[in-house]
């Protein structure tokens, strides 16, 4: 049983604004939840159907759980069918950027959260361990953005702030994906810097164009006129991982 | 000025049953619409605002053109805010598949309209000629799937049949994405061949599995467990072009 206070309280957390002031969000489905129990992350109650409670044999650590019936679920989900718990969590402070792992990654405005959460699944699976998005970029805490990480955004740090700026401040250098730059096939790509992807629609800044040091090209084989978002940080993350 | 029953036909084309009954479907924007002129595809009719008539100059080539509302565009587009422009195309017949292009794609039951364009978009930019879709993908036809190839369904041929017999007939090895197959990066890969991309939950069907011939790795840096659909084909289409 779920307070009708707590259900305005949930489901007000699919509005940035109500995000940003209590400094929380949702996160849906067993795998992530049961992840968020060993992560560094912060829960502060989980909503959960009596059928998984049942089933499942999770130390929830004094987290605070409470049985909810399917229709409550509902209410307070962010998914029309909706899985079968859910939690309420602190966002956590972001970690100091570095450049230990090599490559970070930065986002020029990135509109979509499901683009966003796909692009940290992505990096995830290249081992990339900083995000830096610009400040024009969506929230990483929107539910739809958080779901499509996959788990993903336990494991990746995400900060907004200037790219250029962050660019001369780790002393790495700029790459980005041009149509007359490098072709990534041929090799000798850096070893190092900070991988700069664009708006899905008008690509990336022309300031950060002319300000990077390396200009990258995804080799095209036939006629498609570009490729979206997340399809180009995955190609060019496996050729500088390779 | 558009008549009711048109504005009912154009509507009702965004339901399967419709477009397979009268084999048309609709394309939407300026730069789909003026491709399809010059391809094989037959269109059929053009609805579009004054003001975007006003301002090209395309040689419709005897297509009927209709000047409409934007409020009558709204009531026929699949889009909320539409583009200029709408045309009623006819369904080509698929081209028989062909293995001159060394490399086919095969799709098993990609259900998300908008993943299976996103596909078609990543075979036109490898130069990928023909698609294989077992029957129980989503419709090509589909607005959402046909607006998110950005106009590369004009140039891949797109056919449902059995991925299986597919093989079989065109003499081609079947390669399959497993966690335990050959490294990517590790080159020696075919040189031709049909790549089945899986279903977005379960990934390819065990028999399938079975009668494959090569089975790749996209190897992996981090954590994340998996990649999705789109975002493995491009990965992979990437190493087999190379």
């Amino acid at each position: 049983m779920i307070s009708k206070a707590a259900i305005r309280y949930v489901k007000s957390l699919q509005d940035k604004k109500q995000r940003q002031k209590y400094s929380q969000f949702i996160v849906e489905g067993e795998k992530s939840i049961t992840e968020l129990l060993k992560s560094r992350f912060n829960l502060v109650s989980i909503y959960a159907l009596q059928e998984w409670l049942d089933a499942v044999s999770i130390d929830f650590k004094g987290v605070k759980v409470e049985e909810v019936s399917y229709e409550e679920l509902k209410q307070i989900s962010s998914h029309q069918s909706p899985q079968k718990v859910l939690a309420v969590v602190d966002m956590p402070e972001p970690l100091p950027l570095s450049a230990d792992a090599g490559y970070l990654l930065a986002l020029d405005e990135i509109q979509d959260p499901g683009n966003l959460g796909t692009i940290i699944r992505i990096a995830d699976w290249y081992g990339i361990k900083h995000i830096v998005c610009s400040k024009g970029c969506t929230d990483l805490y929107n539910p739809k953005c958080i779901n499509s990480t996959m788990g993903s955004f336990l494991r990746v740090n995400l900060v907004y702030a200037d790219i250029a700026e962050t660019a001369t401040n780790l002393q790495l250098p700029l790459m980005v994906a041009v149509l007359d730059g490098k072709n990534v096939h041929e090799g000798g790509l850096p070893e190092k810097g900070i991988l700069v992807i664009g708006n899905e629609g008008h690509g990336i800044n022309s300031a950060i164009i002319n300000a990077s040091d390396v200009r990258l090209t995804i080799p095209r084989f036939g006629d498609a006129e570009s490729l979206n978002a997340a399809v180009s940080t995955a190609i060019l993350l496996d050729n500088l991982k390779r």
